[in-house]
């Protein structure tokens, strides 16, 4: 069954479709768009092995003159180098203002692409086409774009709505586990920060650390209450002004945990997991949220099979130095987001360092 | 005496002001727009030895915290290399989204200043002080940003919108006179696309070619009239979806002579001046527009001694193969800009490469 989730903002709407067999009819939603006759399929080699044929054929199938850009797999590959191969392939095919690159793969793949988008010809048609749960649920909808640079992670990017956001649920299936529970980490947030009934439900289900445990309609319930609340918070704040930074629980401390150990101990989704303790337990000690809440996020974290301490030997001082260089940072005060209660959350600026390592200190 | 063209777009606006001694006063207006604490003023070494010390001062004054970022100056140097630099300073400075990147120059350092404040941290303020008639009249306005790639210009950027554009007239008195002959090719251009007294106004005055030669009431109001006349083209058609694109009179072929010369023959201004005499014959082949006007056209571009000829030694089917690598290319066909009266021009892809080569051939 097919949900089409409309996004509405100021200057675009576009489509976020759930669809299984998404990737099969991905050629004629393309053609629905009236999109230019070139599109670059940009992906890594283990994504396109899987899915590249089935994409590749439903375009041409459509009409389309696909050509493709295959960029090396992982987070140290968001950079200046694998941008300009974008570029490269966009000025190979002489690209139009009314072509299309095609994002297919995770955050990392969409991120690139749709900077890439954002900015070749001053912006060309972006689609996304994410592969794993995380890009399902976060990164392939609101329009954030962007690479790493050598001292600090998406510091360089745009805001970049795409055309279209393809999710088709069987592509999980070949999904690394460890991958599927990072993506659990962003549904769990959602279920903090905006939706109490999808915490309620992931708590009533009973193994959450595996995708072969759920079966196909809970799978697309939980895709479907995520994508929802990112398009609600999104289409109230599209460039973070204000609501939208709430989005971002669990991302303050999870990207100082995530760079000060080189993107390579814990990934994305457990950084994240591990900066959502720490806030709710940042909550508690200010007065602001439960223990009993708080105990109820960590227990389906803990479900979920992601991490709810620091890696070992990480130094405490080196995390709170390196939220100082975080872009949630305002005039030299760190902003967390805060959960008040489960489906709420609030940004602050509030909180001292020195509770900051007091609460690190005891994780 | 100070003029404010008002600028209103979809999603942001700003005042485009003409204030001779504009430099004393960049820090009170800036303080005006309640930016964060931290600047970086971005130039190249000519201008900043002509203007950084007042710039800086003013901004120092206004209380904020200015640091610089010095580029190579030209054109070759507008590229990945040079939005390195800016990045690595707004590191260095732990620049956040409250903070401004100040473009203090020509078209090259705005438009890349330009593009990177639009892409760190997804988009920081940014402010234009144009020191070029060109920049001036032009590029400072309507949020054009962006790099060359190495096989084209202007390939890489961004639409990103300024929070003020300063314009100080008396920053043109140390121009170089061929800069300042490139400039005028530009608002030439808007008297024949947009403003027909303000060609009327050229043609009366009796010397062109030098900035010594005119008052500073007929400077202000070139000024004014060309701004005004950028203004109001970008307000209807912010990101060139039909309108804008009048803007490009003279610069379909322009490019390619540009690019074709290694950007070492003919600079942008000349470029753009044998582009418009190219195109009004063209027209006049086209039967869209009179010798009449023709020929005065190319009398102001005579009387402003800008070329009017192909630099020696270019061939026409290289020019003719270069058009079809330009952005404004659509769906294979190249799209020109024809004047069909003075004050008013259209965008058609009807012309055929044989006449474009025939027109060429007799320049």
């Amino acid at each position: 069954m097919e949900v089409t989730i409309p996004v509405e903002l100021p200057t675009s709407r576009y489509s976020v479709v759930i669809q299984p067999q998404g990737l099969q009819h991905l050629g004629e939603k393309c053609r629905q768009l009236k999109l230019g006759e070139k599109i670059i399929v940009v992906s890594n080699p283990v994504i396109f092995e899987h899915y590249g044929t089935t994409v590749v054929e439903s375009l041409d199938a459509a009409g389309f003159q696909v050509n493709t850009c295959i960029l090396p797999a992982g987070e140290q590959y968001k950079n200046f180098d694998s941008l300009q191969k974008i570029y490269d392939a966009a000025i190979d095919q002489q690209l139009e203002r009314s072509s299309t690159l095609l994002a297919l793969g995770g955050g990392v793949i969409g991120d690139m692409t749709g900077f890439a988008a954002s900015s070749w010809l001053r912006g060309i048609n972006f689609i996304q086409v994410p592969t794993s749960l995380l890009a399902m649920v976060d990164a392939s909808i609101g329009g954030k774009t962007g690479i790493n640079h050598p001292r600090g992670k998406n510091l360089i990017g745009a805001f970049y709505q795409p055309r279209l956001v393809m999710i088709d649920p069987e592509v999980l299936q070949t999904l690394p586990e460890r991958e599927f529970r990072a993506g659990m980490a962003e549904v769990i947030k959602y279920g903090i920060i905006w939706d109490a009934e999808l915490l309620a439900m992931l708590e009533k289900t009973e193994q959450l650390d595996t995708l072969a445990a759920l079966d196909l309609q809970l799978v697309s319930e939980i895709l479907r209450r995520s994508a929802q609340a990112k398009v609600d918070v999104v289409s109230q704040d599209e460039k973070e002004a204000g609501l939208r930074a709430i989005l971002n629980y669990g991302h303050t401390i999870g990207h100082a945990v995530e760079s000060l150990t080189g993107y390579k101990v814990v990934n994305h989704g457990e950084a994240v997991a591990i900066g959502m303790v720490a806030a709710g337990k940042l909550a508690v000690a200010a007065q602001m949220w439960s223990q009993a809440d708080t105990d109820r996020q960590d227990a389906v974290i803990q479900k979920t099979g992601l991490p709810t301490q620091l890696p070992i030997g990480m130094e405490i001082d080196q995390i709170v130095a390196a939220l100082f260089l975080d872009k949630k940072v305002q005039a030299g005060r760190v902003r967390f987001v805060l959960p008040t209660k489960i489906g709420h959350a609030i940004v602050t600026d509030t909180i001292a360092n020195t509770l900051v390592a007091d609460i690190l200190t005891g994780m």
